[in-house]
């Protein structure tokens, strides 16, 4: 197995006290790789982070057009929200106009991410239904998608109904990876999720937004789900997360989204790039830290200014209970 | 830097979705390496995996003895509890004993651990205090301490405070490691934390069973809390907590304490041996599983049965929100 390079150190006062190491893919609509650490070619589940991928079939099919899915909706259904109030209320308006309900959904619940959010819910005396699942809003498009199709809406996360069939031939598409039993595995939220190369991934974001090797169209509803998501990053996301702070520094340059076990993937639209990175350990704060010293490598050039900015975001500062600081989580520079 | 192995697989349907690297080291108590792998001479901050040697000078100085500690409070001394209401209540007692409330206490807030206790918590509204803080009964023990010898109890969590001296130079004599200010970080608890090499850890806990290259009030002293951790794991953990799965598994022949990032020492006190663990990248996940890797490959030979049974406890099957299975966390077996 090749060895990945460290990228990210979590300090205590002078010393390094852990550390990540992964690897990250920078391409250009032709599949070029403009920057890259590490192995780039060795198959990763990518998670949530190609739920713009996953959403493609949704505008493709006329189905968000159908259900009246305004740009907020779009970043819903390409979102792993925190389950605040408006996320709910948004998946639950989004079904209400299918003619389905939460009892429609697949993905199983769990309570929201955000203590607060759920410290309120526990005040009020509720419980987690499926429209608090980060997932909800993707389903949602997915049931959507689903009814205007006239298909069965039972069993739509199974690998065999057509609404995943047409999400993995889309991944397959813009990856130009094959998406096999082999490389199958469940996601969190009971879909499958397919492990393919950071470098096909990283490509398939760089077609959507430079408009190469991809269909007008795909292109089209892709950058619709984009510019949706870095238009609305709170309903991508939810207050405080690494998303949202990447897209509100980003100001509609840059589209970036998290995955499960250290992914994220993203786009620099204006230059025609798309990226892609994974921690081998699968830790989020090293994949939050990394994808803001990716950004900032793949805009250093263009935009150097904005780089600069990404390069702070690329360090936290760490604090204990009594505020005081003990580290920091600091991904490497990449130059 | 020395490379690593991989130790801990983290599974997805037939693939390695994300693994960990570490290292860890078995040592008896001539300061013998009976098993390691990868680079045990690194310094690496203990974290709360030495809070038995941090409690050590509260029985020397005779301090427990004075403010009738029972084993079950011992054990709470050497804790990183999760703030269920036993562990409040027992913390609250010892300071009440020494003439001293949560005000005391300067180990700052935070919610438990354990999401149904944060929450039954909110259903009553309440807030948490120092009390809840999973160092609370360490805390509570080096007050107990201060007021024993007659010291001022304020700033006791600072370095130069005799508490933390004492602390500091039990650490140098179990370890062997100098201590000075360039190993020394700040602790979740604000206390120092002191990096040293996960090789004298691990014969720190051995010299305490072995009784070797120690003196007898001290070995007393660590097999005291030792013994009382392993008749009391809960008060050392709390529900469903690593620690007290792998002592309640190991029927008094196994003392194990984990640390923040990636962090266990143990010991195995009918063997006189002891080990020290540390994953690279800080993951609690990873260092659970490895824990019960290393206590079976310490058991191996004298304990083959034993040693099975942690083998079992070293993967733990994971998942979804559907409560599909989705991969499962795997130790290496180290033979």
């Amino acid at each position: 197995m090749m060895e990945n390079p460290v990228l990210v150190d979590v300090t205590r006062g002078e010393r390094v006290e852990s550390f990540h190491r992964g690897a990250f893919a920078i391409v250009d609509g032709d599949g070029r790789l403009v920057a890259s650490a590490g192995d780039v070619e060795q198959p990763v589940f990518p998670r949530s982070a190609v739920k713009v991928f996953q959403g493609i079939p949704l505008v493709e099919t006329g189905a968000a057009a159908a259900f009246a899915f305004e740009p907020a909706d779009l970043s819903l259904a390409c979102a792993s929200h925190s389950g605040e109030p408006g996320h709910v209320e948004r998946a639950a308006a989004i079904l209400d106009r299918a003619g389905l309900d939460r009892h429609a959904l697949e993905c199983g619940c769990h309570w929201p991410s955000r203590q607060e959010v759920a410290f309120d819910m526990v005040r009020r005396g509720e419980e987690p239904n499926p429209l608090h699942n980060n997932c909800s809003g993707k389903h949602s498009g997915f049931l959507c998608t689903a009814v205007h199709l006239g298909e069965e809406t039972r069993g739509y996360v199974g690998a065999d109904h057509p609404v995943q069939r047409r999400a993995k031939a889309v991944i397959e598409d813009l990856t130009g990876a094959a998406l096999g039993p082999d490389v199958c595995g469940t996601d969190g939220c009971s879909i499958p999720t397919y492990a393919a190369p950071l470098k096909g991934f990283a490509h398939g974001f760089a077609k959507l937004v430079s408009m190469k090797n991809v269909s007008a169209d795909r292109a089209k509803a892709g950058r619709a789900l984009i510019e949706a998501c870095m238009a609305h990053p709170w309903e991508m996301s939810g207050t405080g997360r690494a998303c949202q702070a990447i897209m509100d520094l980003g100001g509609r340059k840059v589209f970036a989204k998290t995955g499960a076990e250290g992914v994220f993937c993203g786009a620099l639209p204006d230059l025609g790039l798309g990226f892609a990175l994974k921690i081998d350990d699968g830790a989020g704060r090293a994949s939050d830290a990394l994808a803001a010293a990716v950004i900032a490598r793949a805009l250093r050039d263009a935009e150097p200014d904005l780089a600069a900015a990404f390069d702070g975001l690329a360090r936290k500062t760490l604090s204990n209970w009594n505020k005081i600081e003990t580290g920091e989580i600091r991904a490497k520079r990449l130059d």
